[in-house]
């Protein structure tokens, strides 16, 4: 089955607001297997929406309609529903009903707007808004379906999950899907791909392998569409295997996972903490643990030592090595991190200081210079790297750097301890 | 003019990506005056590319493509545009010796993968990628711009902002208009269309005014159409000058100004240094402090004391402290910002202690509590605030609160100083 989503309102077009609901729809409508097939956002304009609904039918099975409904968007949407589908309106006397209710309970008094709510296309099965007044309506042409609900991202997810997706699956309109998502990190798409060449191009047909790159990582996407749920299921899990066994030191997590959230689990399976001291990351590493629901079960805290000033004072870095070797060295990277685990009291530590840029660059330490230490029960690492990127993006690929270290780390010790 | 936007790809039809180029797309049009007519995302499929262009050429005079280029795109876009052109490629040196360039710098060995990448279609213009290797492409057919660009959003950016929009002004295409954006805090978005409805009303009709709230603050853009620029600028600044008469107390900054851009202009004008001592915010108050070119001049750097070790061992704040009032309190608060002061040897200071959530509330204390303290030369303010969002928001509206109450410390104490 084939889908299309039909965003309407100006709001997107003068790109006001992000498009999050065809995001959300796709996603649902993917898992469950049904494939979309375009996204189109049209204004708030009769001929135009009329023009949409038409090309949409040419090409798609089901087509899903958000937006252009409610009194203040004088239900644009309803009144081309029903120019397209040649037919009046009647009022619906339950959704009124639900109307007043809702009204009521706000203790707002119900004017002709809120009543011309409950005024929906005859040909329609009205579907139920648990969430607002604007209700959805399913229509059928043919052996096309039409959906329209309201643009309130809640709104329309509730009648999604309550109406339509149970409706789609009565009909048997649901395919089984599987999807798993491996996160790859430390080696530019090309080489990845070069890499996978081989493995990918023996993919079943009925799997496709998705990349997705973005500024800190690239996310391969292997999903597979059939009947058998457990037969999909068991395929991309090997699948996922032979990829462990093809790309071992680039695989770092999986689906939703974070390297944060990831070294988080392993500090807390070994009952250790962790903490920071940020030159130029800035704070940063720390945030990232801390947006974690939980992350004071392992990330202690943090010193943000901007200045060389607080790299003596909080970390206990010597004046002659900030002499000697400046801020942004091998010797400043190692004493910063020594010394956050002993103010802070933690069995692991990390430790950023570099360049971030645009300016305080030099020949041998140009912009995007940053060393990185981590610090563990045994071993200490401490490595030198160059970012080529603008201050935001350099410090945010020191910090998942960092992390990834600490990731290694931390692998690499609880590896030694089995042994 | 009348645009149209197509994104090529499909993560955004998969919903695994939230299409944000379109809305950044439509906002820089629409800023330069630029009507976007419709936004359609197509699949990785030749035929259908093909038709998304012949459509938008239909309707639009300027047509935007992101996406479906790059080695593991297959460059398919490409493909699509030279047949769409019906034009061979041919590799562009220019281009091949910066992906060389851009990969060497990176240790990257250079594969074919890489080197299909310089290949362009024989009738575009090539657009300079100073963010990747896969190039921008402009094509002219009759009197319709195309324009290819890659799908990585900040690669994209850096496209449109250094040649597309430039090529765009330099053809005439672009209409005079001029903007001015004001950021307001602290005021609800009701609240504010109360109070500005008889200005706003007052407005000429070649200037708009646009509400663009976020998650943190609202933006007010004003914009005005016409041929005179030097006639706009006047109107809008004066625009301006009515709104802070009518709105003092509530406007913090203008167009790309951020809260802590502004104190660190406040700091640095009083050759002042603040600290931060974060617990619910967890470093992303010095993450806002450090991205920012040049911080060092006026922040020293900060404490994240997510444990009450850390509390004690490098604030000092006291166990007795902790033990009467806990950890969220205003007396730790306070002696958190006394603390971080004394400890990195600043006059300004920043301190937050609360709960973030989504877990750790309780009757008194409940989820989004938060105790913020600043502290000056001679003033320190302590508040208490329950915000009720999700933990991420939270972190976001109590490091803007606690900056925008150092904003307030510094001008008062500025204006005292005056006196």
């Amino acid at each position: 089955m084939k889908a299309e989503i039909i965003t309407i309102g100006d709001e997107i077009l003068i790109g006001q607001i992000v498009d999050t609901n065809s995001a959300w729809m796709a996603e649902q409508l993917n898992l469950n297997g049904i494939e979309v097939y375009q996204v189109t956002s049209v204004h708030d304009d009769h001929e135009h929406i009329l023009r949409a609904f038409a090309d949409a039918e040419s090409r798609a099975d089901l087509i899903l309609i958000t937006g252009g409904l409610g009194p203040t968007k004088d239900d644009i949407t309803k009144k081309a529903l029903c120019d397209y589908f040649q037919c009046g309106m009647h009022r619906d006397e339950k959704t009124l009903q639900q109307v007043i209710e809702r009204l009521s309970k706000r203790n707002v008094t119900i004017n002709q707007l809120n009543k011309d709510q409950a005024l929906v296309p005859d040909v329609c099965t009205v579907l139920q808004n648990s969430n607002g007044t604007a209700p959805g309506m399913w229509f059928e042409k043919d052996d096309t379906i039409f959906v329209s609900m309201p643009g309130v991202p809640f709104e329309m997810q509730g009648i999604m999950v309550e109406e339509v997706l149970p409706r789609l699956r009565k009909n048997g309109k649901l395919k089984s899907i599987y999807h798993q998502t491996v996160l790859v990190y430390g080696i530019p798409e090309s080489m990845l791909a070069e890499q996978l060449d081989e493995w990918e191009s023996a993919l079943p047909s009925f799997v496709k392998l998705a990349y997705l790159p973005n500024q800190l990582m690239i996310r391969l996407r292997l999903s597979a569409y059939g009947n058998d749920m457990e037969e999909l299921k068991a395929l991309v899990d090997q699948k996922v295997r032979e990829l462990e066994q093809l790309i071992p030191n680039n695989i770092f997590g999986y689906n939703n996972d974070t390297i944060s959230g990831i070294t988080g689990k392993l500090l807390q399976k070994t009952g250790s903490f962790v903490a920071t001291a940020e030159s130029c990351t800035g704070g940063n590493i720390a945030h990232l643990y801390t947006e974690i629901p939980g992350s004071s079960a392992y990330f202690r805290g943090g010193v943000v030592a901007y200045s060389n000033e607080v790299k003596m004072a909080a970390l206990g870095v010597k004046p002659e090595t900030l002499e000697a070797h400046g801020a942004v060295s091998r010797e400043t990277a190692l004493e910063m991190v020594q010394g956050v685990k002993k103010a802070l009291n933690t069995d692991y530590g990390i430790a950023t200081t570099g360049i971030a840029g645009p300016d305080g660059g030099s020949a041998d330490k140009p912009v995007g210079t940053v060393w990185i230490a981590v610090s563990g029960k045994q071993e200490t690492v401490v490595e030198r790297f160059v970012f080529h990127h603008n201050r935001e993006r350099n410090i945010q690929r020191s910090s998942q750097t960092a992390l990834n270290m600490l990731r290694q780390l931390l692998i690499s010790e609880m590896k030694s301890e089995l042994k």
